[in-house]
């Protein structure tokens, strides 16, 4: 195996680097946390030199906010329907380096956009090739994405705030309170809590709005531990999110994220009774291989079995 | 008119004082910052000696947090329904003082607590006798109340988080951030987006978490202006509100709270077809001044022709 492709996830808070070898095999990983809002002195070209240092020249390939309106080169929103042969053929490059940048995407209907994420669908079709049909691809964290798959490419998306609004409820409103003063809950009592806000925000007929003061509420009138609130707040709108998401009437085949959150959603998913999904860790790598594959930036050598 | 009653609305962030005559007459107003998270040195004694500072010796009542368990006595939730004669049955005392501190009030359902709104909204009914009978009032804010009376007392309420939502997503959230960046928008365009956001919240299927993010997707693709934009944000979670508090069937008759937030309410409940509500800035005094007869704190000829 010889290094073929640099690939780059480049975010807002990290970057990540993967030295990829013939069929996309995985060399060596690396990790700064130079997001593009976090940059070294010397901006996005010392952190690209520093992440590549001591790596072959070869072709490179990022995705995810570099390719943004504040990354190193602005990258249009390809509209959906796209699938890699449609990124592959919209990137776009950094003047005097051979680094090529994955667009985001557009689903211009509600309007919902992504950066990122559309490598990592990439990286699941290939890494799970029957995924590729049709599937709904779930995709948890600071802004979660539900992504639908048909014929191989992104058909649309909607975008589900629910990270960034647990952490700004946790962090910035009365409904974190007890919790920042008693500490964690032991394990077994967090688990329940968590599982009676999902149920809460699953059944009710109220929308998250109403329900959110139940955090509160319902410590204050002794029916849920101070430590345990946190974690019914966090079902509430995780269980918030998989309800309006599941109302299409498809379920989740994958999901695609951090691990210890995946198993919070597939938690929450067994409750509202969809089966359980397929686990995907991290699909970047293997999106990046394939949309270089497909703009030709691998010799045909070294692309070899595309993984 | 003589001094007759010393009224307090004590909450978490400010203590107001208002020094009452022979029928309820507002004889003079104080407010300082004291609030019960925010006490003076020397705490709830020193705030409340301080506030009082050269008013006659009187009954004194108190509504709001400083009835909590964080506050100078807590008084226990008492449940709904519940009227003013209710309230002034459960009064707590503070030991050594002529004070005495009205009960919040609990909806045993979801469950929901009210701490000095249950005031506000004794004040309305004295101020407003038409809605006693029955009606819905509104009370927008950091923790917004739709409270249903009948005959007189408060059969339920509910509370929406909105106004402490919004702030969080506002100041601590990416979809703050435009309008972090751009300043205020004009008057027009930010009137425009508000009611943008009011009906997208309100005619849309989905739920609020995946409308969240349209507030930065419209700006990142140019349908919504940058400082625009935490008007819209404003509209979706207002009308996120309005929308679920209608579901109901009933319409606010009353608002009740600070008039510029109101003037907000209104515009977006019309935007809903709902009617013009009342709108009472400040109830309270009305509401301590009330209980305070029924309770028996106010001897007969100063109590009057009770407002």
């Amino acid at each position: 195996v010889r290094p073929a492709l640099i690939a780059l996830d480049w975010g807002t808070t990290a970057l990540r680097a993967h030295l990829l070898g013939t069929g996309g095999a995985v060399l060596e990983a690396r990790a700064e946390p130079w997001g593009i809002a976090r940059l070294p002195e010397g901006g996005f070209a010392a952190a690209y030199d520093g992440i590549v240092h001591g790596w072959p020249r070869l072709p490179a390939i990022a995705s995810g906010m570099v390719g943004s309106a504040l990354g190193w080169v602005e990258v249009p929103y390809r509209p959906c329907p796209a699938g890699e042969e449609d990124l592959a053929a919209s990137l776009g490059t950094v003047p005097g380096r051979d680094l090529h940048v994955v667009p985001g995407l557009l689903d211009a209907g509600r309007p919902d956009v992504m950066r990122g994420e559309e490598t990592q669908v990439v990286g699941a079709l290939a890494l799970r090739p029957e995924l590729a049909d049709g599937a709904l691809l779930l995709m948890p964290g600071t802004h979660s994405k539900w992504v639908r798959v048909a014929a191989g490419r992104v058909r649309g998306f909607a975008t589900y705030l629910t990270g960034e609004l647990f952490a700004a409820l946790r962090g910035h409103t009365i409904l974190g309170r007890p919790a920042r003063d008693a500490g964690a809950a032991p394990e077994e009592e967090g688990r329940e809590a968590f599982a009676r806000g999902v149920l809460a925000a699953a059944e009710s007929p109220d929308r998250l709005a109403p329900l959110l003061f139940t955090a509160r509420s319902l410590v204050l009138t002794g029916r849920l531990g101070a430590a345990a609130s946190v974690e019914y707040l966090s079902g509430l709108v995780i269980g918030d999110e998989i309800r309006a998401g599941l109302a299409g009437g498809t379920v989740p085949a994958a999901l695609i994220g951090d691990p210890s959150l995946c198993r919070r959603y597939t938690v929450a998913l067994g409750l509202l009774g969809a089966p359980e999904p397929a686990v995907l860790a991290d699909a970047a790598p293997a999106g990046l291989w394939r949309i270089a594959v497909a703009a030709g930036l691998i010799d045909s050598a070294a692309a070899g079995d595309a993984a």
